[in-house]
């Protein structure tokens, strides 16, 4: 699981090298010259929460509603939606889940456009596909999913921005910021922090994430990350469920990791954290903003769009640094498989 | 609380009506002739869980891809996205959420069919709302909602059912069944047997609650109520989440609450509850059917999409009664208030 993590810039140079983002611009421009009037996402697990960070791009840079599709809905009770307006979206690192392979099959019988985005550009999810995305991650030696997660998000941020473009050639400027990206995130995973602050949760019963917007993704996958590895149930809200009744739950013995960046997602958190302090919880504030707070895992100012990129990574070292100050093995997490079949 | 738990068959009863069921077919049939071609649901916390439940009806029933829209992409992040062919509902108990009605005002002006769901008529969220259905729950005393949460989705199925019918009329059969849901609620309500399970509860450092397809709103329901009033970590997960991951964290001193009706999402939880088993988690099955569980609360069994009118009933007891054998207050959870405003 380390091996993997610090891959993470590496993996984010090659992606976004001409060899593995000319084909994502082609595929980008393929989608935009068929014109989808909505995008629908599906995806289990880690991959759930890059097609979250999906849907944000989706509404927010495309201007296209967009959605997760519950498999089941199809895979279970013969769902047969009308989608000849849809872009499909299946987003899987192995590509070998039935439930979501027979969502992108109905789909495209359905008229949808579908799309596979995989690391594995040979699997049934790929096949089944009408365009794919490589995220061209490399092999991934751990049951917890870290470098095919971060590359799941590269890869549909470069896709939405050359759907946007029209043509999948992203603008220069946006260019130029993306190649600082893989420096940013080795100065990022060079941190000692987070082995630091392992320790402080040894103990910890349970544990809260929050994030809004582009960050809640984030939130999310850090919770998960937590319970695979440490096996430390981990509750993900975004910012505003938080104060729908969550917030109850936070308490002086209740850690809350806060996913804090600029933008406006990040600046709506001013509203959430002083709830916390009402509370009386113990709050480390995870990415770029200048919020006040006891502990912090400081990551680089990126744009908003970015921020999942680097915000994931202290979240990650924190995750196994944390299991094997609890005594686990997170290479091995127990009961769980590297592929999961389920429909 | 209580007394808001055991007026939700009457509120079924009242709903049901000509006088509040004939508007929302009026309604129904006013959605049907503009034929949307998908649906976008926006709701937070309780009402999420019942937007949730909007989604497997309207994929599995209506044959229309349906999501649920973070508001934030809207409210914070400008997001304008081309909402011209669909059907945007907003459901809010009190409809005075201001990022709901946002959402509605921008999908309004963007072109779709705005519809607010709410148990408040004069509310800013019916206002900006081009339809809207009343669920006429009568006033929630308690901060944590029960009867509003189960006439949100009685209002759906009616409504959802009602488009299906295409004139709003729903069919004799469907008609038939429903007019049982009021007694059968009242039966399920009897049963003392989630006020005998709470003592098993009350020094447990946290929860899981699963279920699959209409049984996993109620699994996320179930959740939200547990930690709202008894300020215990409740974690959801669909059966087939619970697998990719989460699954690890399970052991013979997590509790695991699963819903299990009869039809295929239930039928489908037999593949999830041997995998729980292995890990020596304590089960409790909740609903209609007939698996092999050490303790069970049972429900009466019904249509799969009637289901989750019942089976929350006793998650709802049982929420109240842990909270009490804990020592706290389910009618003013701490830090909580009745309409929560976030943008």
């Amino acid at each position: 699981m380390a091996a993997d993590i610090d891959e993470q810039p590496a993996g984010y140079e090659r992606l976004l090298s001409t060899d593995h983002a000319a084909p994502i611009a082609r595929v980008a421009a393929a989608v935009a010259e068929r014109r989808p009037r909505h995008v629908v996402f599906t995806a289990r697990g880690t991959s759930d929460h890059a097609a979250l960070y999906g849907t944000y791009l989706t509404e927010i840079r495309l201007g296209l509603p967009a959605g997760l599709a519950s498999p089941s809905a199809i895979t279970l009770f013969g769902a047969r939606p009308d989608f000849s307006d849809a872009l499909v979206v299946a987003v899987s690192q192995s590509g070998g889940s039935p439930d979501l392979t027979e969502v992108l099959r109905v789909a495209r019988d359905a008229g949808a456009l579908t799309l596979a985005v995989t690391n594995a550009p040979d699997s049934p999810l790929t096949q089944a596909a009408e365009l794919s995305v490589d995220i061209a991650a490399g092999h991934e030696r751990a049951v917890a999913a870290t470098k095919t997660y971060t590359a799941e998000l590269l890869a549909l941020l470069l896709l939405v921005e050359g759907i946007r473009a029209g043509d999948g050639a992203l603008p220069a400027e946006e260019r130029h910021a993306l190649a600082a990206l893989p420096e940013l995130a080795a100065r990022t995973l060079a941190d000692p922090t987070p082995a630091q602050l392992a320790p402080r949760y040894r103990f910890a019963a349970h544990l809260v994430t929050t994030g809004r917007g582009y960050a809640y993704p984030t939130a999310r996958e850090a919770a998960l990350k937590l319970m695979e590895t440490s096996y430390l149930p981990a509750l993900a809200f975004s910012g505003a469920d938080l104060l729908h009744g969550p917030l109850a739950m936070t308490a002086p013995d209740v850690p809350v990791l806060a996913v804090v960046g600029g933008g406006p997602g990040g600046r709506s958190m001013v509203d959430v954290l002083p709830r916390l302090g009402e509370r009386r919880a113990d709050v480390v504030v995870i990415g770029s903003a200048e919020v006040e707070a006891a502990t912090r895992l400081a990551v680089p100012a990126v744009d908003e769009r970015y921020a999942p990129l680097l915000d994931i990574l202290p979240l990650q070292r924190l995750a196994l640094a944390l299991a094997l100050a609890r005594g686990e093995d997170p290479d091995a997490p127990r009961g769980l498989k590297k592929v999961t079949a389920t429909m």
